[in-house]
């Protein structure tokens, strides 16, 4: 068995280990939610207090021009880009997660007569309500698929699959689904809300078509961060974008009431974006900096499999649902238990923060640039606890009013 | 002719004049383009630190409940809905304006068999382009049509205007263009960009079905703030957001596959909201706290009456396009020139901030919160010497490759 000196050990030979400085988390908590919403760097008040009080205050109006707002989008796209494996100029920042996945989505669904949209079972449920909107806008229907057993028929006009299933962390194999769904003809879409910041992702080397993703999980822009939205170099000349807005036209400052598609990813965007929420994701983006994500991926599965290795010694009660194989595993780990959502809450009394997700299942999020090896080794401590002295069976923790 | 002395009597007569020390105004800036990007109250950089430190920092994912971000869509709507004469539960705060007004024109394509959507000529181009969007995608046709002069047919699903046209700073007849709609068996939206925080609107007693607006200009949200939508009481149970997200469905965290809407506004939402920019909305909503509309109305009156008559009497080169009849006015004065873009950029670089906007317009919105009659008489003066010295004619004056 590894022991807690052990964890320290590993904590002191880990190359990333300096990283978590930047980040201001609270005294005495365990935080293993950043897959829900990802900690705060600590140069990022001192940014957005610029931003509010330099650009908005003093520069007014100026600063669309002097502080860059207009391309603040496609600069923060660009580096997220770079975590994501895309082309330069094929990523922009902008609205949200489930927006963006319906522009692309709108847009396979248009280009194609084929009548099916392949999703699968475990699929974030907003995921699977845009496709249901899309599909019948566009006269097709979403069709539940098994990656594994099932085959892509050729009526199939495109798969959307999240790569890591929010529920159980597992990551789905992009190279091949995506291979398999241009062999049969078919376009591919990927959500990267729980990939983009916890490992790298190879859009390009894939070959993947669309994806979407988030800012606030492992990329600690900030409670609602911008989205992003990223297609294809090859697709961006017959991308239509179902919601044309000024700032998605050739030249929106012309005012002209014909619409005219900008060349390129920036035709992705509508409106005015959210500039305060940008500029404190791109502030955050600075941490990944210098970083070698390979070093983050195998610091990343360092931490889950210590995870699940504590978790099958000493909590036979949970029924651990994240794989082993490191090659089908996210960055997080989560386990079924019958009475998962009093356990976690009872946890969060310990300040060890995890988060339950609908019916039975308890999930930890492991962000690598701020979770330690020692974390992991009392967390699960502080849940062998929870458990032996049945603490979770308190009356406080059985109310399910309010979840997040 | 009114003296500076004049102005600035008026000014110390002004029952709002206290408000203007609430916002954090540049030095030696007389500025007039409160209808682009709204000025930043002074105590919202304040809160925005403690909800990044704190809320964010501090609270992490805990926040969505202790901090009340799960509601704050809600809380921003009835703070904004008392501004412009909804009633409660019927407004939130979400998303862009261009994305509002693609849900509510989606909605109202989608109820009826009509063939026409009526817009004007004078609407913002992006409300143009997402009604063209809408029209495509529901086999309907956008048809121009000039309020004044022209019927509503029976073949019209809905009219779409914007209450004060971007560019002249006319404000169309609400209540009456509302009617007859209705009589014509037609639905009607209303985008308030230039209205909400300008003036009173009174929606409900106007009867209007659908209204969207924008946090960022009167409101002073500060950039890319969120915006907000409205949906009446009565269109509330058959209301059907076309992206359908899990932050519109009746219970988010049960995470079913299926979609169901939750009841009221609520189901205009669709993702996760962008926090930090509702969280500066809704702190600068603070500045409204106890003011009387009416109040605000007969400042912004005399403010742009004021500055009619001015430019009347001084500019006679400015074709002033504003109404002179206050009842037809909405918060801002423009003239045409032929030289518009010089002269405003020259009235830059003298601190007077106005904007320019295609072909021949010099813009320059009175956010009467914080413009002065004082700052209108300056104005004027420098636009006198700007013109009288040929100023404008500098060559730095003439690139027009970056406006905004």
């Amino acid at each position: 068995m590894i022991s807690r000196e052990d964890a320290l050990q590993l904590d002191a030979a880990d190359p990333l280990a300096a990283l978590r400085d930047r980040f201001d988390l609270p005294a005495g908590v365990i935080y293993l939610d950043g897959n829900s919403l990802g900690a705060l760097p600590r140069h990022v008040a001192g940014r957005l207090h610029d931003a509010i009080t330099q650009e908005w205050g003093q520069g007014l109006i100026r600063s669309w021009n002097e502080a860059g707002w207009s391309d603040l989008p496609k600069r923060v796209g660009d580096r997220i880009g770079r975590l994501i494996g895309a082309e330069p100029d094929s990523v922009i920042a902008c609205d949200t997660t489930s927006i963006n996945l319906f522009k692309v989505a709108s847009a396979a669904a248009l280009k194609s007569d084929r009548p099916i949209i392949l999703t699968d079972e475990g699929n974030f449920p907003t995921d699977v309500y845009v496709l249901d909107a899309v599909a019948r806008q566009h006269e097709k229907e979403v069709k539940m698929w098994d990656p594994l057993n099932d085959e892509i028929g050729s009526d199939v006009a495109f798969v959307a699959m999240t790569e890591v299933n929010y529920r159980t962390g597992e990551r789905h194999d992009m190279a091949g689904i995506t291979n398999r769904a241009h062999v049969a003809g078919a376009e591919i879409i990927w959500d990267l809300a729980h990939s983009a910041g916890a490992f790298p992702v190879r859009l390009a080397e894939c070959g993947v078509d669309y994806a979407v993703g988030c800012g606030y999980k492992y990329l600690n822009g900030g409670p609602g961060a911008s989205a992003f939205v990223y297609v294809s170099p090859d697709r961006q000349a017959d991308f239509a974008n179902p919601i044309t807005g000024w700032w998605g036209h050739a030249r929106p400052f012309d005012m002209s009431l014909t619409f005219e598609p900008h060349e390129g990813i920036d035709r992705a965007r509508i409106g005015t974006q959210h500039v305060l929420s940008l500029a404190g994701l791109d502030a955050a983006l600075d941490v990944f900096d210098g970083i070698d994500l390979a070093d983050l991926r195998a610091k990343s599965l360092s931490l889950t499999g210590l995870f699940i290795e504590l978790l099958s010694d000493q909590v036979p009660s949970a029924e651990v649902v994240t794989p082993t194989d490191s090659n089908r595993r996210g960055s997080q780990v989560s386990f079924r238990h019958p009475s998962a959502y009093a356990v976690v809450r009872a946890l969060i009394d310990r300040q060890v923060i995890g988060d339950f997700r609908n019916p039975d299942i308890a999930r930890f999020g492991v962000a690598p640039l701020y979770v330690r090896h020692v974390d992991i080794w009392d967390a699960v401590g502080h849940l062998v606890e929870v458990l032996a002295t049945n603490e979770w069976q308190h009356a406080k923790y059985q109310d399910r009013a309010a979840v997040t």
